[in-house]
This record gives C-alpha cells, sequence and structure tokens, in this order.
C-alpha cells in the first residue's frame, strides 16, 4: 500500500508530515545533520567517513537511522567528475537502504565561483559580477554552475554570498559583489534564480552582518544597529528570499551587538520566517552550532549550543553531526530542547527533500557515465562575465588601447601566475593548494600568455629597461586562513598594496617607461601614492580562469572595458572602514584629518568609446508616496568604437528622519551600442525606493523632495530629475520594491 | 514686595517655576542660549560680542530679553586672568541690569586639563588620569580646577569626557580617560565630584557614543547597537550622574545608528531624565543643534532644528544664538515646537542659576583684585598627577633608574618641546598656537630640561654617536582640527607613530647604543616593530606642564613608577578598532590573519620594587545574586624601594546569553608601600557586578559560576577566585552596583 509520503501527487508539506509522524526521535534527529567524508583521491571506494575537521562517527550505528545531509562529495579532495559521481551515488545508496523509509541524503557543494571540485570551470569572483552590473549574464552563469552540480548528483550549492561591504580590509570582500545593497541584491538574486533553475538549491549567507566586523578581523564581533541593519545588511537576504525563492539560508559566525547570529531567533524566525515568509531550511555554518559553546560562550554543552540554535531557527547542522547528534537527543529527552522545535525543522528538510524527489518511490541515484564540468559552453561564460569585469580606472594619457608592436615588459609577481584568476571558493585554491601533486584541473592561461597571444607583433620581455611600455601585473593571491593575501582568514592590515608590491611599482615608476598598472585583486586597495604617474589602471577582481584573455583582450581593445566598479578605490590605505553609503558626516568634512574621499568612486569605470546622455524627459515631477513615475533617457555612442554603457540611477533625500547616505543607487542597466547607435532607456521609479527605517524602527516614507541622478557613478552625474513626493507619510511592509525597473530599447 | 522667585528660603524649582511665569516667550526663550564674545586680547573693554564663529548678534536688541549663557569669556584669547574676570563681571552687569528680573548669564568655560585660560595650570591629560587609578588624586586636581573657575567668575566647565576609547585613532582618545567604562566612570565620577565641590557645575560629555565612529573620524557615523551603548558606552555617563551627581550633559555631535545625538529622545530624555533621574540641564555641543539641519539633515531649516533638538531634551544652545532664537520663537508661535518643551528647558536653566545664587536678590558679581590661575598648590598637583601616570611599559635590562653620571643622548623631537606635554585643550594648544607672539602663560619644563636639573652629574648631548645611552623622545604634538597629530579632528589613519618617527627610532637602535624611549603621546602607538631592541620604554599621555620632571624622575628612580595602562598598546599598526573589552572571537583566532593581542595590555605598568601577592580569603564563595562577598588579599612589597602596587580585579563570566568580553575591570586600588611593609587589600565584589544586557535589551544577573581575578593587569592575573551565584535570576534596575568597594589597611 502506498503511504501518503509516498504519493507523488500529494503536495511536498503533506507528504513530510506524514513521514515526519511516523518515525522515531533519533530518526528525525537524523536528518538534521549531516557527515563529511574525508579526503581520498583514489575516486574508487567510498572515502573514509570522517573528515579530518569533523569527529569520529560510526556509519554502520548511524545510518539505520537516516541521514539529512551529506558534505561536500567533490569540494574535499581532487576526485575524477563522473568517479565521484558514482561514488556519491553508491554512498546514497547505502544511505537510502539502511534506513527503513529509504530516504537518500540531500548532498551539498561549494560553488561561488563555479562548483568548488576538480576540473570544474572557474568563474570570476563576486566582486567581479558586481562590476559587471548584469544580473542577467550572473543568472545565466549561475545556471550553468548549477548543470554540473545537478548532473553531479548535488542538491544544494553554499552560494550566494550576500554580504554587502562594510570594510574592504575583510578578507572575505572576494566573495562579495560590492558595497551597494541594491546591485548586491538584484546580482545576487540572480544568481540564486540561475542556480535554482537548474534544480540546485541556493544558500544565502551570511545571514547576517558578517561583513561588519570590527577591525574587518574575520570573525570578530559586528556592532551594528537595527537600522544600520535594516537598511544596508538585510535587503539582498529579503531579495533573494523573495524575489529570488532562495530555498536555503545560513547563518553567519559574528555576533550582531554581543546576540550570535546562530542563536539569533529574532533574525531566524520573527524576520526570515515570520516576516519574510520564508520557508526553506537554515543551514548552519560550519561548525556554527559548536561555537556557540567553544566561542561565543552563550552554551555550556553541545547539547545547550543545539537547544540554543534550534530554538533560534537553525535547522541543520553542518557540516558533520556534533550537537545536533547524541547531544540534542539527549537534551529533547530531559526537556533542555523542546520537541516540536525538532519537529519543525524535520518538517522543512523533508519538505525540501520531497520537492527534489529524493522520497518518490522511483528514486534512484543516476550517476552520468560521462561529467564534464568545463564544457565549452561554461568556459564561454566565464569568458564572458570576466570581459564584462573588467575596469578600466584610468586611462589619461591615452594609450590604451595598444597597438600591435613594440617591446612589452610584462612583469610584477601576478604576470605568469594562474592563483591571481582564481578566488579562494575556485578549488584549485580552496583544495587544491594541500594536493601539489596533482594537476590544477583546469587550464587558465595567465596575463603573460593571454598577452602573448594578444600581441603577436610585439615582444614580450621580463624588464622594463628599454621597454617601450610596462604591463606592471599586480595584486592579490586568494588562499584561506592566512594562505593568501586575500580570501576567507586573510584579513588586511590596511588597503596598501601586498606583500612589498608598492615598493616594486615606486621603482617601475622610477623607470621613466610608462606603466600599465593590471591589479588582479580580491579587494580595492589604495592607489593615491601613484595616482598621476600611471599610464592606466586596469582593475580585474579574481577574473577567472578567462581572465587572463579578458585583460589582454581590454589592453588591445578587442575587449572595449565596460565594467564599473562596485567597492570604491580608497586613496590613502588607512582610515578604514569607509563605503560610499555614508551621510555627510562621513564623507570628507573640516571635522577629520583623515579625508576618506576615495580615488576612485562607486560605479567608477571608463570606456574606449564616448556616449551622449540627452536630458530625460519626465512623465510625473510629482508621484504619489504610493505611486511611481517614468523616466525616458536617449543615450548614444558617439564615439567609433562598439562600447557598452552602464546608466546609473542614483537617489538623494535632502531631508529626512534619520542621517541618511548622501547618495545610493535605485537602479541601473547596460547599454550596449554600435558606433552611433543611439537607445532609450526607459526608468520606472518606485516612490518605495525612497523609503528608510525611522527613528522607530519602521520602515517609512514621506512626502517631499527627492533628488534622482542619472549618472555615470556615484559622483559623476549627467543629468538630475527633481521629483516631489505627494499624498500621506506611508509605512511600508515586506512586499516594498527596492528600486527601480530598467529597460533599454 | 519681595517676590517668590527673589525668596530664598524657597527651594530652587519653586523660586524658577515663579519667575518661568512672570516670563513673556522672548525672555523665556533667551534663557536657552548663548553668545560667545569675540577674541580680544587687551584685557580692558568688553570685548567685540561676535566671535569669529558665531553669527552676528544685536546686543542692545538681544539683552533686554535676558540671556541664558556667556561662551569662553576666558578660553577665547590670552587676557590677563584678574584682568577677565573684571571685564566678565562687567558684561554681567551690563546682562542683569538690561532685563527687568536682573537675571545674569551662566558662564561657561573649557576646564579639561584645567581651566583652559592664560596663565592657568596645565594638568595632564584624561588618557593621564586613568593611567594614574587614583579617583581620590583626580577628584582633588578636579577641585583646584573649580576653585580657579569660580573665582574667576565662571560657573561651568564643559568637562569631562566620559567617552570610552573605542578606537584609538580618533583624535580625541587624548581626551578620554581609558577603554574601560569602569575606570571611565570612576576616574570620571571623580573629577565630577572635584569640579562641583568648588561650585562650579561639572558637563559630562559627549552624550554618547562619540568614541565609536567609523573609522575614528571625528564626527563620523557609529554603528552601534543597545546592548554595546548599555554596557560600554553608557556606564560612567550613569555613574556620574548617579554617583558623581553630575549638573549638567552635552549630547554628542555623531548620529547613533542613524539618529543624531542631539535629536535622540530615547537617549536625552528616556534614558537620562526618565530612567536616571538626571535634573540639571542638557546644553548642545557647540554648533550641535545647526548640525542637525546642515550635516545630519534631519531638520529643514534653523527652527526645525531647534525644535527637534528642543523636544529630544535640548535645553541650551551653544556656543551661540542661532536656531534656538528668532527661529525657534517663530516655530513656536506658529505650532512648529511645543511651548510646554520650552518651559520644560527654561525651568531647569533658572533653577540651576537659582541653585547658583544667580537669582538672588543680593547678587553681585565679585572679582577678585588679584587672580592667580597658576598657584603652588596647583602646581604641586599637577605634578603628582603626572608622577602617578607615567607607565613604565618595559625596562628588560634593568637599565631603569639610571644613574646620575655619564654621556646621556636626548633626541626626538618632543626632547625640547613643551608642546608635548599639553594636551588640545590646555591654554596653549588651544588657544594660543593662534597668538604666537603672546607668552605661552606657564612654566613648561622640557623633557631636556628636566633631565639636566635631574642628572647633574651627566653630560647630555644631541647625538648617540659615544654616547653611553639614547633617550629618544617621541610622540604627538596635539592641536586642534589638522593642527596637530593628536586632538579633536586630528585622526589617525593607522597606529604607527606620527611624522617618521619610526624611521628615526629605527636609525637610533641601528647605532648600537642602548635606547630609552620616552613617549609623550595622545593614544597608544604600536611598538611591536622594536620589540625586543629597547632597553625601556616610558610611556606618558600628555603628563601637563610638570611632566617633564616626573619623567625625569621616572628615569632617576625619584619617583617609582606606578601608572597603569588606560588603554592597550598595539603590536601593529593595522587592523583597528580593538580594545580588551573583546568576546573570545574578538580575540586572537585562526579565523582571520589579523592577531590583535597587544604588546602591552591594558592594565599593564613596572615597578622598580617587587611585590609579593599572597593567596586572598574568601568570605563566602557562592553569594545571592542579589548579595555580595567579600575578600582579602595581602600585598608586601618584598623590593627595596617605596613603591605602589595597582591591584587590579577582572571578572570572566564562562557562559552567558550573549558574547561577553573575555575579562573586564570591575575594582582597583593603589596599595603604596614602603621596603617590607604589607597592606590587607579589602574587596567587597557585589553579585550587581556580573550584571549584562540580555537578549531582550534588559540587564540581567543569573546564578552560576564566575572567576574574580586578582591581577596586575588585564592579563596578569596573581590569582582567581571561583564564585558561585546561587538564588534566582534577577533583572537589575538603576540602583545597581557597577563594581567593588576596595580598601586598603
Amino acid at each position: 500500500m502506498v503511504q501518503p509520503w509516498q504519493d507523488t501527487t500529494l503536495p511536498a508539506p503533506v507528504r513530510a508530515a506524514d513521514l515526519l509522524a511516523r518515525m522515531t526521535l533519533e530518526e528525525r534527529l537524523a536528518q538534521l545533520y549531516s557527515v563529511w567524508p574525508g579526503s581520498s583521491t583514489d575516486g574508487e571506494d567510498v572515502a573514509p567517513l570522517q573528515h579530518e575537521m569533523s569527529e569520529d562517527v560510526d556509519l554502520d550505528a548511524l545510518l539505520p537511522h537516516g541521514l539529512g545531509q551529506l558534505t561536500r562529495p567533490f569540494g574535499t579532495a581532487p576526485v575524477d567528475p563522473a568517479k565521484g559521481a558514482a561514488r556519491l551515488a553508491d554512498f546514497q545508496r547505502r544511505v537510502a537502504a539502511a534506513n527503513r523509509f529509504g530516504i537518500p541524503a540531500l548532498a551539498h557543494e561549494e560553488c561561488l565561483t563555479g562548483f568548488t571540485a576538480w576540473r570544474a570551470t572557474v568563474f570570476p569572483t563576486p566582486l567581479a559580477w558586481g562590476a559587471s552590473f548584469d544580473p542577467a549574464l550572473i543568472a545565466e552563469m549561475a545556471a550553468g554552475i548549477g548543470d554540473g552540480l545537478r548532473e553531479a548528483g548535488i542538491h544544494q550549492g553554499l552560494a550566494p554570498v550576500l554580504d554587502v561591504v562594510r570594510d574592504p580590509r575583510w578578507g572575505r570582500t572576494e566573495e562579495s559583489i560590492g558595497e551597494d545593497p541594491y546591485l548586491v541584491g538584484t546580482i545576487g538574486t540572480a544568481y540564486v534564480r540561475g542556480l535554482q533553475s537548474a534544480g540546485v538549491i541556493a544558500t544565502l549567507k551570511h545571514f547576517a552582518g558578517y561583513s561588519a566586523s570590527r577591525g574587518a578581523r574575520n570573525h570578530a564581533p559586528v556592532s551594528i544597529g537595527p537600522r544600520e541593519l535594516a537598511d544596508v545588511i538585510l535587503p539582498p537576504f529579503e531579495m533573494a528570499v523573495r524575489d529570488g525563492g532562495a530555498r536555503s539560508v545560513m547563518p553567519a559566525y559574528n555576533d550582531l551587538d554581543g546576540l550570535p547570529a546562530h542563536a539569533h531567533t529574532p533574525l531566524l524566525t520573527q524576520l526570515l520566517r515570520e516576516a519574510w515568509g520564508f520557508e526553506g531550511t537554515v543551514v548552519s555554518d560550519y561548525f556554527g552550532v559548536t561555537l556557540l559553546e567553544s566561542a561565543h560562550r552563550v552554551a555550556d554543552s553541545p547539547g545547550g549550543a543545539a537547544a540554543l540554535a534550534l530554538t533560534a531557527g537553525v535547522d541543520v547542522e553542518l557540516p558533520a553531526v556534533r550537537c545536533f547528534g547524541a547531544p540534542l537527543l539527549e537534551a529533547v529527552r530531559s526537556g533542555g530542547a523542546p520537541e516540536p522545535a525538532v519537529d519543525r525543522a524535520v518538517l522543512r528538510v523533508l519538505t525540501q527533500k520531497c520537492e527534489l524527489g529524493l522520497l518518490d518511490p522511483d528514486w534512484e541515484p543516476q550517476p552520468p557515465p560521462v561529467l564534464d564540468l568545463d564544457p565549452p559552453r561554461l568556459r564561454e561564460l566565464a569568458a564572458r562575465v570576466a570581459e564584462e569585469s573588467v575596469v578600466l580606472l584610468a586611462n589619461s594619457d591615452g594609450v590604451l588601447p595598444l597597438g600591435d608592436g613594440g617591446r612589452i615588459a610584462v612583469v610584477g609577481p601576478l604576470a605568469e601566475d594562474p592563483a591571481g584568476m582564481m578566488g579562494c571558493y575556485a578549488f584549485p585554491r580552496h583544495v587544491g593548494v594541500e594536493h601539489p601533486d596533482v594537476p590544477m584541473g583546469v587550464t587558465v592561461p595567465t596575463v603573460r600568455e593571454a598577452l602573448a597571444a594578444e600581441f603577436p607583433g610585439a615582444r614580450l620581455v621580463d624588464d622594463p629597461a628599454g621597454a617601450d611600455l610596462c604591463v606592471a601585473v599586480l595584486g592579490d593571491r586568494s588562499g584561506l586562513f592566512g594562505r593568501g593575501t586575500s580570501g576567507e582568514g586573510c584579513d588586511a592590515p590596511d588597503l596598501q598594496l601586498p606583500e612589498g608590491q608598492s615598493e616594486l611599482l615606486d621603482a617601475l615608476l622610477e623607470s621613466g617607461t610608462p606603466v600599465v598598472l593590471v591589479l588582479l585583486t580580491g579587494r580595492p586597495y589604495a592607489l593615491g601614492r601613484w595616482a598621476d604617474r600611471l599610464a592606466a589602471v586596469v582593475q580585474a577582481f579574481f577574473p577567472g580562469q578567462e581572465g587572463g584573455r579578458a585583460v589582454a583582450g581590454v589592453l588591445s581593445g578587442r575587449v572595449n572595458p565596460s565594467g564599473r566598479l562596485p567597492v570604491s578605490v580608497p586613496r590613502d590605505p588607512g582610515g578604514q572602514p569607509w563605503t560610499y553609503l555614508t551621510p555627510p558626516l562621513g564623507q570628507v568634512h573640516d571635522a577629520s584629518s583623515i579625508d576618506p574621499t576615495p580615488l576612485f568612486p562607486f560605479g567608477h569605470g571608463l570606456s574606449y568609446t564616448r556616449f551622449d546622455w540627452e536630458a530625460p524627459q519626465v512623465d510625473d515631477p510629482a508621484p504619489a508616496t504610493d505611486g511611481e513615475t517614468s523616466l525616458r533617457l536617449t543615450v548614444r555612442n558617439t564615439g567609433d568604437r562598439a562600447g557598452t554603457e552602464v546608466v546609473q540611477i542614483y537617489l538623494r533625500t535632502p531631508v529626512a528622519r534619520v542621517a541618511r547616505p548622501v547618495t545610493r543607487l535605485i537602479g541601473y542597466a547596460r547599454v550596449p551600442l554600435r558606433p552611433q547607435e543611439s537607445a532609450v532607456v526607459h526608468v520606472t521609479v518606485p516612490a518605495d525606493a525612497a523609503a528608510y527605517t525611522g527613528p522607530d524602527g519602521s520602515r517609512i516614507l514621506e512626502p517631499g523632495r527627492l533628488f534622482v541622478d542619472l549618472a555615470g557613478s556615484s559622483t559623476d552625474t549627467r543629468h538630475t530629475v527633481e521629483l516631489t513626493l505627494t499624498g500621506e507619510k506611508r509605512v511600508l511592509g515586506h512586499d516594498r520594491r527596492f528600486g527601480c525597473e530598467v529597460s533599454v530599447k
């Protein structure tokens, strides 16, 4: 007889509830944790089941209760993709066979800049996505990443990172999309849609505030109040949940004003579930539940930590069973943890497994006989993201694009280093570094190799002496926990170029040879020291395996640069943190000897062609507070090359109930134009976009004046439209609109 | 007939209310603002009544309504004290004669490191007060300062600064007492008691959060949540209001999580007035009301700014009439500002004037014919504070104390600079720098001069070559708004020694001559670069006019150093902010490449003698949550010099509801001991000291384990006492005890 939970015609929550009711407490708890296989490169057998960072588990004793998750079967060691998929399928059969309901595990993987697996395409890092200002392309990229994950048997990807950059010294800045919540929210939501379109659950992280840690030290406390949290940190998560339909959320390691995110009932339950209506799973960050006891010290035992996390709203412990196993069982039995909280979490997990087909009677793992995680289609996508994300910061002598000829010195520590292309969640940086004898697995042309191919008529040399031009390739090596100059756990004390590269650049400039600076970095660095002496500056943010060609294409002009800065580039290394989302007293001000004005502002980027922006037409300069208005702007390419303009729309509020940023992004669009071609940019500005969190904590919108800037960057306004909101003061709910709809015709 | 307001037998609020009822709206508003006389050094006439930073006022039109305050009659230009007092008396007679009630103005002055007036004693800066760990001495100093103010005709002093150091890059760190709220609260409260014992109103500033500005940039936004505010920032203010009886409070320039302090009803009214019962006046920081319009942009007119500040709880606009004059009059008349809020403020002002005797029928200004603001008594006090506040950080070779002989090189930019002794609120730095032709007004021996006097048998030279020892005198020049390396508006991008002094120290050490580093600074600087190469390090925080002699006395051994660090001295210049009040994840942690562990921790300081700490006796290891326990600790001087030990008491909470600092100061005492002498330190530890702000915002205290460390610094624990709180969980009110009572017998 078919039980309700096996009936695929019933809704997933109904099936999950039926199954839940049939389970013992041990079986229910087993759905709330994971195991982490250890590293094995043989690809033949199921790997040893203890990762070095997980505690001992007896799989034979564990599996009869079932298993909620499986941690990183590909992202732990270099495994041939097809063999890894077969091994995963074998493991899943074992899991399903061992429990009386035949439920397999939900397998998760890292996938931020592509599937974090050997031989998988390495895409540009999220700062580069932000620089592209191209959500459609990022969605396409994420869909491609999701295809590989799904084919390999992975159900959930631990991406995207939606932390808004608050202090670029933070090592994980490279994993973030930018310093503006609207940019992060729109690009991040596109990633979620793309990944989930492939049938893979996206995981929003890190919820919330992680990027604002004190001193930019990873895991350090976050001093933040409810308004900054609501207006800067949370909008990308709200957008990705509401507009992106994200199915999973991961809390952050940090505390917020003392309360650890993994124990943060107001965030995990009251906001995420009750206000936003989120129905997916909340999965802990790795060891995040344990840290409640060992580091935050808000629990005095593993069971106490489990009870705290569970009741706050954490459904699943990752990466391996510790607190949510025997300690939580004991806590439930002794009354230290409420059983309804267990059932709430299990219902969410089972609902998701049901939606994934894992509870279907005919479920069978189907490993592909051949699995290419770096197919031409993905490499082409990686190239497009790289090309759209390279930012031409300066070209004061018009030295770029370069002709094909002469003697070009290509120098600097990253000129011939593939690592300069990759962020810390790319497999070669994340895992591969621990396996130095294993090939990288993907082809990553260096800048020098790409320049050699791009300029067949030029002579590339290693020394500026006698060269016509010097291309200095500087930047970061990304790595984990002190192994790099950028990346998770690689925080910078200030924003000077790392590892003596400032002195190298000084020396290069002293030679008198014109220097084109190419930066491959995971954060912005202070460039004021050389501001007026560089022939050109090209900023790439870890542009992925096709990044060398993209940079070379920008230098040659094959690629007309269209990237725009998702983070401000500072003038001086100290005085951090600063981002452009700052009220007047946080900007340059005669009260402080520190001038935080950036050298290159948020949104800045040059092109090899010119664009004319005609005066905009406005439908209604006095929309209602619950209404909207429309603008039309004609942009024309008046140069002789095809190119893409990025129209940016900023909002200024002349007076408010609290101190507000001087300006902030509320819309944008890429406008690709052939020479002499023009296009009309249609912008719908909802009054909602002017809302903010007022003194009493509610999101308010009042009648009054606003300025909408049509701009080439946050400081390069081409036209300003003055609006006057009319009608009643409003208090907005979570159905609000975050920014403009923009279309290009 | 004597009116009630003239009847000195009636309580002040009754008299004030009677007077209030007789006043026109213009007369009432006139009590809420000030005028700022311009600078005049002739000392003969009443100075021009417009300071360059105040707007034009027509005094003849203004004074018939009365006048609330008079701004800085001494602290604006170098004025002979007695002539200034006579001039002030003349002006007061004019004010009183011009209004129909005969009310004079309340005159205020700056007085942080002494009366900010020409020829007044310059005391050490507040960081030095913190280093003294000696509230009784600071109270005595403040009483001395108050005597001078009162004699000069000043009623209110704009001190102390109770901002807890949160980021030592902030230029006003020198004006702060330290990075621990209990130290700031106890020392600051002592200052309040001392100043007010002389009949002068103390003004607590800056309320609140100012020291936590983003990037330590002066006036920048403050990201802070309610728990950090309640547990770190506010306790010194609460202590100074409740235990110190402070009569005035000044809001801060900054916003807190978006809401400007000058418009912060929750702080200025709900907390300060309603919860703490404060009955004095709230006076704006200079131009703080105007900034609501011009910088915070939370008001669209001067009248709007006035209405916002007034209703939030600001009673008086300083330094000159702008928003609280005609704009507020118009706002009240048009209904834009509530008249009861005006009356509330006026009542507070008149009550205070009544308490000061300014409403008494026989009031007459009484300028002294002779006024010495730098008498021997104050100079001696300045010397004592300086001597107790010099911190011997390192003496690894036992090179100190120095014998009297040999060849001593005395080098460094501060060796012969009196400015190295003074903070930015000392008259010579604050005002004198604008009058370079006027003598400094006080005698300030430099380190070199003091060394010459201290070591008559030694030969002092300018160069290390051939010297037996080098005394390198490095540090800050304090100044205002970019004129110095420390002080208001002189924020540092990082914590490296300013102005090339790092390279100077490198060069000195290369010579091979042993280097004794003497620091005269307004903030801690990173010393890790030279940690193992310096013969000794002596840290003084702008030690005042007697500071040179104090430093020389420490070098000779005449003064046995007893200062302890009120701020951590970092190892590296970057990675800020950091203070010792940090939970485990904010300390050194393998998740970040930045190790913030300081080179010298909070509370550290060496002596030339040795102290033995016997094991403590504990009365009750299990006090109730509403109780207390007592400890007795015997400390013995086992060396051969008289010296003072500073016993510090820290509390560690092994588990709490929120992430808590690893340790924090809850008590301390100086223990002066002759050689071989011992003393018993009696410590009463109230359970209250373990309370903290919990997840729901209430101040809670729960039964459970605590560790009380008896320690020589925040990391140098000599004995630990384990306590177990018993009884019920409590929610504490504002009658709580903040720390231990400590007595030495």
